[in-house]
């Protein structure tokens, strides 16, 4: 149960003596505040050439009245002629935007369109957009190669972001009309930013690169005539498929929550969309408002003001969180006691502590922050099922080592734990025979898709993973390192297979250090030769000791900004690589080296505090940390608008509190 | 179809010049700009006890730099300081604001909550609110009489924002949690501002009364009982009613739109909620992305990109011109041009001109204005029937007579055309025999509905219509004026007669300004009386002539004022009035007179172009009429938050243009 942290009637006193100052004028336009006085007192200075004026009688006071009256009046006049400034700029700018002037028509010839059907299922295939002949830009833009980014999220704003324009005709596809910055959902979802601040739309991002958008979603691939088959929505909600032709694909599409076999979890929320932060606010809105109903019981009361999280990753902790933060600060205020009084909050976290992919001082600090505010930390606890009424989940007696089973009656519960393929990704994993990753498509060192033709199709983001199997490369990295062709590798071998490994997996890099040690540990007959037998060995255990990159923003966007920069040098050195017959596989290799993912340290926001883990160094704490996490996600921001909204929701919510509205 | 108005790129450009010198440091801190120059040459005052300083050579390039630099030095201390004062205020805030310091729990008494059943269908009676011992103040509360105002609109905000805190336990109850700020709702359809900017929550108004929220639909009254009684809905989705007991109740739950029985409205929509405008901002999203879709027809395409419009009100001229700006200002950046070419606006309207209303100045300047714009303006013209795909609608032929009927494939019907009951206030209505009227609850000039026990139920808003009839109040109006009890009334009596007639029904006093003439004209046999039969015929003529109020915002906004007022008045005058033992009637003619309606004027914002109507005079015009039409709103707004809001709004729409997501 929360402890009500503060009486409305204390919290607008508060607001009362600590927001109005801010509204004042600004006390550098004051005459009498001090510092300025004490400028009066040592600025003036005659004007050189001028004659000293005729000395006034010693009437310090009235001298310093009329200086300062003086020196109001030209403030006063600055202030004036800078707000005038300001006023006419924006007049000029309204007058000629919102201008009500009618300007004619501009002729166009209108594309007709009636694509050719063909394919495996004889659909219609787009290969003209709508407006691919609009004027000359884009009629030269329509002969380049055809790039199609399938995806909206982190990885495809990556590419989009460091392609050049007039390198592709570039058609993002996507089932949203916009790319969401989802570090904040959580936020979003309990309304300290508003869901508009997180979203820009693909159309603004594309049009720089006079790209096109088509509204839908990847079911099929047909690799052999390099076609993509999206499922479109008429006006009256029938299915209308149609092939897209590419000549580059990337593959963006994210990834779906995976369900590890919990039943029920139909009645949980995610928090991958905008869609499922605003399905939750609507229902933690719904709860406060059922739980002050007159017709409700006590014991209903309770369930519906119990909110349970499931997952202590990031995502989790900062929901947690933010509920804890939005019951205290705003519920609290214009809500009956009787709500304050019941709610309570619980995380679900399948491992020993919550946040445990970040540095245990991190993880230390959140569990203390959630013991203080008296959110329900369970973990090292399975989630054994889901109903409408309640979330079932198991431990283990530390005593006895008995498996107990706990019910926890709530009406709100988030799936936030782990990801899986959704079906477009688990389709083109069946199309590829070598494809055998459960959760992921699998990718080389450069993000192409395993088994697919070389150089056309790409996978980024939470969707794919970059293989880590050595043992795959084995009889080419035997082949490239042999170089006495004797069946063995000697040490002067296994350096440069070392060297051919990092460039295939940089992943491996890390684990290949003590490369002599390796040598010798795996050289069990001691002959200073490694056999094939043993090199497989070594190779297996290096492999197994690479973790997959993690299924972040951080690591989709690097991978989007390493496609767009190296399609955007195969665009470039096209003539080069034509000219001199350069096959598929080394034109990638050939314009830049295998993804190499750099991780800038991870960060979560933890009710009113925050928490950075930047590898070798970590910090938590209060105040001064929140305003860094923030700076670091202003600055992240996909455009100057989302920056500016961001702000003004900080500020807003920092005056007036949340939007307690259930819309 | 919508002729593009300007291309992208100019229109970039033109954002470019026009609007980064804005973002510049205003000029008032810059040296450099000339006002502060011409300052610097006449300020320098020597300090008046100070002895002369040494001259300096008269270098006077040298001196001026000298004292620049000393001005911009100060310029910059002072900005400076404000700056870290301002910055210090907002940490300060933010350090008692944001805080995770844990409070402990203040111990309470959870109420238990066992409603005692009753009433004639047997359910809870809500007798005691959760909040209701909270402390000592509520406590207090919990004693005086209980108001229940059922509706969360102008007419609810006009009565909670009049009335005193202390006179009643006030409950409010409403099917939406926030109320809305709906003359804004045509600019919310198109995301010109943001839904969120449009409301406040019910809760955070009624805290300063210490009230009580239930979100909830009132369906039935029982009067004889002083019982409301309210559908609510449990968390299952299932229906739970409960009785509320009221001491005084006003209905003010609005009207919904009125059918003029045309078949197939419900694939229509209405702007009268938040609800509404997010379902049409999402269909008119739907309709560009649908269009831009390769796999769409020509033919559908034009459907789709077709706009109707039924209604010439000012909801339905607002609209139909905030679409245009939409498509001429936002969407023509960024679609195809296809797109902007096919795009059509249709306005039907069953008079011969649209805003008819309003002063003809001013329904020329729309009707000229839309012409210039393209809107299809449809005058004359009744809707016959609406489908999925199509409107279908008649005019008559003007040569032949002849009613023609015609079709517009569309895919985007508003229908905004006059008012009918909600199902709650028909049950009112036909609770009371009395009630007659077919659109809205009659209620007698103190706004008490009429054939209610008096005194303790009021309609106001566009639940209610003001009773016009005089003739109903005939028997009493001859006792109170016909002094000499001959059954005949003399000039003198008229007189009197008037004045009663003008204190029962304020609204016909217009049409008894000339009292004589009247009386003469209805004397017919010229004896200097009026017998009944001719008062009566009389007394129908002038009935007749009085028009009901609007039903718009003004209107409800001054009756929810003046029955808050009114509910002060009599709960501080209760000891006087109990102590005189005034009957019900009296009361709430001794605290008031009756309700007189103020027209302050009408406005209308019609594509970066404005209108008003303030009856005497009225003007129309392009960017200053949009700027005063701003500020009136921008005046009219509930709280400071969402006048902040709007402003922003304003200006990010300004800056950026409407956001294009289809959320």
């Amino acid at each position: 149960m929360l402890p009500p942290l503060r009486t409305s009637a204390a919290h607008h006193r508060l607001l009362a003596q600590v927001v109005h100052p801010r509204l004042r004028p600004r006390p550098a336009f004051q005459f009498n505040s001090p510092s300025v006085r004490f400028n009066t007192t040592t600025t003036s200075v005659p004007p050189p050439s001028a004659p000293p004026p005729p000395s006034p009688p010693p009437r310090r006071l009235f001298g310093r009245t009329r200086t300062a009256a003086r020196w109001t009046g030209y403030l006063c006049l600055s202030t004036i002629i800078g707000i005038t400034v300001v006023t006419t700029g924006i007049l000029v700018h309204d007058a000629f935007t919102y201008t009500d002037r009618h300007i004619d028509r501009v002729p166009i010839s209108p594309l007709a369109l009636n694509p050719e059907k063909g394919g495996p299922k004889n659909l219609p295939i787009a290969r003209v957009q709508v407006d691919d002949e609009e004027d000359e830009e884009n009629k030269k833009l329509a002969e380049k190669p055809r790039l199609v980014i399938v995806g909206g999220g982190w990885g495809a704003m990556g590419i989009l972001n460091t392609l050049k324009s007039g390198d592709y005709h570039v058609t993002v596809i996507s089932t949203e009309t916009f790319t969401t910055f989802t570090p904040l959902l959580p936020s979003a979802a309990v309304g300290t930013v508003q869901v508009r601040t997180l979203i820009e739309p693909i159309r603004k991002i594309i049009a720089r690169l006079r790209g096109h958008f088509v509204v839908g979603k990847a079911v099929d691939l047909v690799m052999s005539e390099r076609l993509i088959e999206i499922e479109t929505t008429t006006s009256d909600g029938k299915k209308a498929n149609v092939y897209i032709p590419y000549d580059k694909l990337v593959i963006a599409v994210g990834s779906s929550s995976s369900t590890h076999g919990v039943p029920g979890l139909e009645t949980c929320f995610q928090l991958k969309t905008i869609g499922d932060a605003q399905a939750i606010r609507r229902r933690i809105m719904d709860n406060f408002e059922i739980a002050s109903l007159p017709t409700t019981s006590q014991e209903e009361r309770k369930r519906l003001l119990s909110f349970v999280i499931c997952g202590g990753g990031p995502t989790g902790v900062e929901t947690a969180a933010e509920i804890y933060d939005f019951c205290s600060e705003d519920i609290m205020n214009y809500f009956p006691k009787i709500i304050r009084e019941e709610v309570s909050i619980h995380l679900i976290q399948s491992r020993e502590h919550i946040l445990n992919t970040y540095a245990e001082a991190i993880s230390t600090f959140a569990e203390a922050k959630f013991q203080r505010d008296n959110v329900d930390l369970i973990t090292s606890a399975r989630v054994a099922g889901i109903t409408p009424e309640c979330v079932i989940y198991t431990t283990q007696n530390p005593s006895t080592g008995q498996t107990e089973q706990h019910t926890i009656p709530t009406n709100f519960v988030l799936w936030s734990t782990g990801i899986a393929m959704n079906p477009f990704t688990q389709r083109v994993s069946n199309l590829l025979p070598n494809q055998v990753h459960k959760k992921a498509i699998e990718v080389d060192a450069h993000l192409r898709v395993k088994g697919a033709p070389v150089g056309e199709v790409y996978a980024i983001g939470d969707c794919a993973t970059i293989e880590t199997s050595i043992v795959s490369h084995f009889m080419d990295l035997v082949e490239e390192a042999d170089q006495d062709k004797n069946g063995k590798i000697d040490f002067g071998e296994w350096e440069i297979m070392v060297k051919k490994i990092k460039q295939r997996i940089p992943m491996a890099g890390d684990h290949l250090v003590e490369c002599k040690a390796l040598f010798d540990m795996y050289d069990s007959d001691a002959d200073n030769n490694l056999s094939l037998n043993e090199l497989v060995m070594l190779l297996e255990e290096v492999g197994k000791k690479i973790t997959s990159l993690p299924a972040t923003a951080q690591v989709a966007s690097q991978q989007g900004k390493y496609i767009g920069k190296k399609l955007h040098k195969l665009a470039r050195q096209k003539p080069v690589l034509d000219a001199n017959d350069v096959p598929p596989v080394a034109r990638d290799e050939s314009v830049s080296g295998p993804f190499k993912y750099l991780h800038l340290g991870s960060l979560a926001y933890i009710g009113n505090a925050a928490v950075f883990d930047f590898g070798k160094y970590s910090f938590s704490g209060g105040l001064l940390a929140m305003y860094a996490w923030r700076s670091i996600y202003w600055n992240e921001q996909v455009s100057m608008r989302t920056r500016a909204l961001l702000m003004i929701d900080w500020v807003i919510r920092g005056i007036w509190g949340r939007d307690l509205s259930r819309l």
